[in-house]
């Protein structure tokens, strides 16, 4: 059980009469389960209450009580992040988007007006009605926030062809560090009045504001795809398919997964798959049928070309589902091995087989299991660091090897964080991924939109160096 | 032939000396042809130098020169901008990009490392050697350049399907205010690695930093369009259409062209456009052959219905360049019939009939010419104001109908640029586009960046707002 700081509870009540009591937590066993995301931030802090806000104005009221006593406001909405971007902060206040959830789809502009608290299977829900599609797919889709997913420019399985999430939001509604909402862009296609700030907002952690409200653009229902899965007995073979494949056609999923990755689902599921292959591709095609069959065919033969042991292929949507769930269960299937911590790596697509191949070293050399699976058709790997909690050794070297996997990434051209965001976890290792100059712009930006460090301080910037004198 | 400010030649030698004289224009007569873009502004001041950069080092030591002098530099690169957003500042500097063009394509990233000088057309074409496509197209292709299309953060064509510019920036080279060069993101398909500076500096029209180097992405070729065209004799009637379509399908390109054009571009061309019609639409689909054939078939159908005068599909190369010609013959052949006030704007794609109508009533209220183009699929039309400068009071007129069109957008929630960029033209209508709590944080990013005002000052900001605190 969390230790609860002592607290002015004046103060806090004028928090309770701006918002309503109903919309405030301050039971220390019910604030607990608020302090974590999924990266089980070892350094969360503890909060002291939990705003539950209903709408825009309790957003609102909530950041203007803490800008006004100076105290850190955690943005969070479904807590499904990995890289401890709504870990809580020692004295602050959690900011819970998960009763805002409206979605209102605008069929003639192709647009859904949602608030952040919508999970994403609910955005797609809603625009499957209207026979419109919202692309963006991390795996979380089931259990993520629309909200997180702005927060975090989330990824997924279909961004190879589709583009992430930035690439599907027009416009929003935010709550600035003094308490002020802003309309920044719309519904609106093209619109280059002014800084692109919708673009600036998306990504940035919940630490230049509040996003209450996001214009998301939808486009036609995808086709049913053809699906193909390939094995291989070599790494090098299955990530020269994946550059083969990759440069030369666009499908609409390319994934990777390793021989522990493998081994893991068919020990979840028994499905059949083969225990003995080093990496399963499974690829996907959204083309129409015919011209589908055609490039479903052209990725079989680069896979046979690249020694793949065995290939199917299957247009069946009830076959390609249950391979999809395959790739979808690989992370629960891991976690049944021991403690995860969850990386996201990214490299320019012909280093990818360097990635994978220095991965295997650090687990060697390290002495812990990295299970790796990857986004492979954009370079986005998921190294997934398993460990025994109980054993600190254990712990130690796993701690280290997430390190080196970020200095490996960042020596092969890459990124520390290809979708997950900087959070709290990666924090340490920003500077490397994208150097001094670069990470002094993000403060200077940071401080002219939220010089008193109020929204979710501690993610992506050090509240040190914000506060001294180096970046500003 | 324009009057050169004085200026402390010993000054402007410290410039000489650092990027070569053969690299600094001084000649009057010779700077004279740098001072304007396309958009002919009145205003355009007396630059002391042309600096014609080789690389990035010239770009820095210019900025740095300046930074230290406080003197304006307004970088430019094929001085194609409608907004006035490379017009010459008095006393200051201009930046020519127009040297530095150098283009490698990378088959293997899909990626595209260009300098900012290089032409979007020589862009497209080295990507196509490679069976690569570069999408954005801007009308002026074949004579802008990458780094204006990024300033601009430049839409076009094919848009309506494939997004702007913004959507192919993964990356870039950037000198700061201070001289500093900053690399920007890369060539990395997701990256989540701090705020996304990229982004941000995508549109920001030289106020923030000098693109030096950008990483496009490219996609798989284009597949041979098919081609529809139709006519309408009400306005009514081809705006309903272009909402059924867009609404229902992805063509990859939803053109339209008023009575105005049409008869304009016909007087051109002779090419036997209706000249009765009283609009015209250009409509491709690029999805493979039987399906393209069948979302055409559906086009053609929904024209029908709204009542299509005449329809006519073609999947023959020839004939449909020859369409595409006349819609980009369409501002050459009005701007036979006078001087030309070009406006971008954009509405919501429901709201596009309702500002055509209403730019029909300005015309008649300030009697003046407005020949309306559109890329009416994703509602961002560009009105031809057509006056003789030579009379006074018709080009008062037309400069009154200029502001009138962008109140109107903004009436409609539309924005008064979508995708021109604000430049020195459209900056005193910006905060009624944007609203003051937006315009405020474009205010703060800028002085975060650029705290002197060296960067293209008077573009997209009030330099007079800036010095005061209204903002700050």
């Amino acid at each position: 059980m969390a230790q609860i700081s002592t607290v002015d509870m004046s103060k806090l009540q004028e928090l309770i009469d701006a918002v309503g009591e109903d919309s405030v937590v301050t039971s220390p066993a019910r604030i607990d389960s608020y302090r974590w995301d999924r990266a089980n931030d070892p350094e969360a802090g503890n909060p002291v209450a939990v705003v539950r806000a209903n709408n825009a104005e309790d957003v609102q009221a909530t950041i203007r009580f803490a800008a006004a006593h100076g105290i850190p406001v955690v943005p969070r909405g479904a807590g499904s992040g990995l890289s401890g971007g709504s870990s809580a902060v020692e004295g602050g206040i959690i900011l819970s988007m998960e009763k805002m959830r409206a979605i209102t789809i605008d069929p003639q502009t192709r647009t859904a007006v949602v608030q952040p608290g919508a999970f994403n299977s609910e955005v797609k829900i809603a625009a499957a009605e209207h026979g419109l599609w919202y692309p963006p797919d991390p795996s979380s889709f089931e259990f993520c926030s629309i909200g997180g997913n702005i927060a975090t420019n989330a990824g997924g399985l279909c961004c190879v062809k589709y583009g992430v999430t930035a690439d599907y939001v027009l416009g929003m509604k935010v709550v600035l560090a003094d308490g002020r909402e802003v309309q920044l862009g719309g519904s609106r296609l093209k619109d280059v009045a002014g800084l692109n700030l919708t673009q600036l907002f998306v990504g940035s952690e919940g630490t230049l504001g509040v996003v209450t409200e996001a214009t998301l653009r939808l486009v036609p229902a995808q086709r049913p795809p053809t699906t193909l899965i390939a094995t291989f007995s070599t790494l090098d073979d299955s990530t020269n398919a994946v550059l083969a494949v990759a440069s030369t056609m666009r499908p609409s999923m390319l994934e990777f997964m390793d021989h522990t990755v493998i081994n893991a689902v068919e020990d979840a599921t028994g499905m059949g798959l083969d225990r003995d292959a080093a990496a399963m591709l499974v690829i996907q095609s959204d083309e129409p049928a015919e011209y589908a069959a055609q490039e479903i065919a052209s990725i079989e033969a680069l896979c046979t070309q690249h020694n793949a042991s065995e290939v199917f292929a299957t247009s069946d949507p009830e076959e390609a589902e249950a391979i999809i769930v395959a790739r979808r269960m690989a992370i629960p299937a891991v976690e049944q091995k021991g403690t995860l911590l969850l990386e996201d790596v990214g490299v320019p697509l012909p280093r990818l087989g360097d990635l994978v191949r220095g991965m295997e070293q650090i687990s060697q050399d390290r002495n812990v299991l990295i299970a790796v699976l990857a986004h492979a058709g954009d370079g986005n790997t998921h190294p997934l660091l398993v460990f025994d909690p109980s054993e600190e050794s254990q712990k130690q070297r796993a701690h280290l090897a997430y390190g080196e996997v970020m200095d490996l990434a960042v020596d092969l051209g890459g990124t520390i964080t290809g979708e997950h965001g900087v959070g709290r976890l990666k924090r340490p290792w920003l500077v490397n991924s994208i150097g001094d100059d670069a990470l002094e712009l993000n403060y200077r930006v940071k401080q002219a939109l939220d010089p008193n460090n109020i929204l979710n301080p501690g993610a992506i910037y050090d509240p040190a160096e914000l506060e001294n004198t180096r970046f500003l």
